[in-house]
């Protein structure tokens, strides 16, 4: 037995994450500087710490709403209304314990055995691993990075859907590579996704974090409230609050009722003081926003700067999303690379291959750091990678 | 449709919990006496608060270790040390959302499409959903309230395993009824679960919460470490952090890396600064928890003495657990007479159909109350049961 008996074959076969493995290699040496995880190096501001801190002591300690606290879907809406310009009734939202559980949850409502989820890739991995605990199947659809940057080829998209296709999962503005769909695409996907009674599932989370404009396309842009859609969001990058596990869902107020009975099978709703400094950051968070969209620019112009200088190093400037996507000619082994670069840089990246089909050949780095770390990283990395 | 085009007819066909429909029953009426949940009226202490807030402003606000804080673990493993009298090795123990997550991920971990789990009820109804939702199937085998207080027949117990089932679940203290296993009868299916290859799982949330003794039996007692045994705890009860969403679970060492994976998978790990908090009750907690086990007993004293003196009610004062779960002669459906006293009494009480076969016909009442409340709701309750 290799993980104890009994143990289901698909639970045995998933992954371990390939981040988890370079972050246990380089852990803990001297002068590392880890930029593996999808995590900046700011703490969660203080005002949000404040509002907890006060919601604990006002005895938000007891079991809550599944749904979350109707002030904070009702902040949501809100939310919605000026940032997306659109209504987006309260009914529609569920507040979750984290992005990754709503992924999670929305899955377990979605998907028997068999069932197929097209995915555009390369995409963070966790969503790959949902499905198969479910007995699905993912079926990748790669971009591909050339002189454009990277684009997705929509026939390819929708050849990859068939008869036991239940969903297409798109991840835009896209961790790793920043790639962002636009608008007249997201229609027809939705179109395309109406007509054969599939569900979109948008992952949206880094929709904020773009360097012209103020937010990303939405598939909300694109479609009706009773549409097939589930769009996923965060608190963690806007807001700084990684460790909060603090996300939502917006989807058709019929699958309302849905979410209620997941949430209560799942973790039974997300502490009531962390949801009070989920308000806190949505009504008082917008310069602490601003300032960290500013911050991961001057990262990106720092980190990506020094790769397009270096010849054998190819590499999309993102206009979203606060990654680096790059690869190295002539090394074709992300991981070993990225250990290479542990050993020779003490700076931690990482391996594309954890990305799923396309990511092979290309390291991630993430940007959302100080400037002088970066600079200080980009130093040490500039010798591996010429 | 009814809940959305497309929702998986097993999601679909979950239950709504009866204790929540009863809840919007009820809520907000004037003077409501709420006892249908399973937690008190204690807020957190200001000591687990305190390690909460500091946590927080020491920066554990980041993304955090999947299987939990190893400070918390290795203070988890000292616990069960000075509680248990034995030793549990760290490696044996996973951090969890809740000990609700500890149970999803678990069953999401062993069971397949179609496989038996053979549960002693009646129960917390949440354990029959989150098998339900990996298409597995549920066995029931119900306690009988005789002279004897309730009993569990071992035989029907192992009767009820067939070729398909997987694994056997058990709560004890019981959450209803209080019934609690003794350790020759925790021997004994210990002893089948290891002739037959099955799981056990042992929801042990109320082993401290005993009016004789400091602590229930434990299938700790009586099992390997390599046994087919989960074990599954929450910090929710002892120490009044139902809201908190903090569990954990003790596992053959070798299902450590299958749970580091599926937390990844569900909501990457619980908020560093609300674990920081546990380890603060479990150093901290014992006074506190030495204060609640007291409170409920008065509780139960308090209410049981009631019931006990009405010639309809049929009750078991129960030795553990912070519940009175009884019949009513001549009442035979739960919820409307839940209702009834709603109305009548503005009590709130859980109906026994929400707890699985054996529990129609029985009313369960959470008396982990301040006796001056638990007064009011007994004098009110009275003339109904008359």
């Amino acid at each position: 037995m290799s993980q104890g008996p009994g143990i289901r074959p698909s639970i045995d076969a998933l992954p371990h994450s390939l981040i988890d493995e370079i972050a246990r290699y380089g852990r803990g040496r001297d002068g590392m500087i880890p930029l593996w995880f999808g995590e900046g190096d700011v703490p969660t501001p203080d005002f949000v710490m404040d509002a907890a801190n006060q919601a604990m002591r006002e005895g938000h300690v007891f079991y809550t709403w599944q749904r979350g606290l109707p002030e904070l879907r009702d902040a949501l809406a809100a939310y919605h209304r000026r940032t997306y310009g659109m209504p987006v009734d309260a009914d529609r939202i569920t507040v979750t314990g984290s992005g990754m559980t709503a992924i999670s949850l929305s899955i377990q409502s979605l998907i028997d055995p068999g069932d197929e989820v097209v995915i555009v890739s390369p995409v963070w991995p966790n969503v790959f691993a949902s499905i198969e605990i479910m007995g699905g199947v993912v079926r990748q659809v790669p971009l591909t990075l050339g002189n454009a940057g990277w684009t997705l080829d929509l026939d390819r998209l929708f050849d990859a859907c068939g008869s036991r296709t239940k969903m297409i999962f798109i991840n835009s503005p896209c961790n790793p590579t920043g790639w962002t769909m636009g608008t007249d695409d997201m229609r027809r996907v939705m179109k395309f996704a109406r007509e054969r009674g599939l569900w979109v599932m948008s992952d949206e989370v880094y929709s904020r974090m773009v360097y012209d404009g103020s937010r990303a396309p939405s598939f909300l842009d694109v479609s009706e409230p009773e549409d097939r859609l589930l769009v996923i969001n965060s608190f963690s990058k806007n807001w700084a609050m990684t460790g909060w596990r603090l996300g939502w869902v917006v989807s058709p107020s019929s699958f309302g009722p849905v979410y209620e009975k997941m949430v209560q099978f799942n973790n039974s709703g997300v502490p009531g003081f962390v949801q009070k400094a989920g308000i806190a950051a949505l009504e008082q968070g917008d310069g602490f926003l601003a300032d960290m969209v500013e911050r991961c620019r001057t990262g990106r112009d720092i980190v990506c700067g020094v790769l397009e200088s270096l010849p054998r190093v190819k590499v999309q400037r993102p206009d979203a999303a606060f990654y680096a996507f790059f690869s190295v000619e002539g090394e074709t082994d992300s991981l070993t690379l990225a250990k290479r670069i542990v050993d020779e840089a003490q700076v931690g990246l990482a391996p594309g291959a954890a990305f799923g089909e396309g990511g092979e050949g290309y390291l991630r780095l993430c940007f959302a750091s100080s400037p002088a770390r970066l600079k200080v990283a980009m130093e040490r990395m500039a010798p591996v990678l010429s």
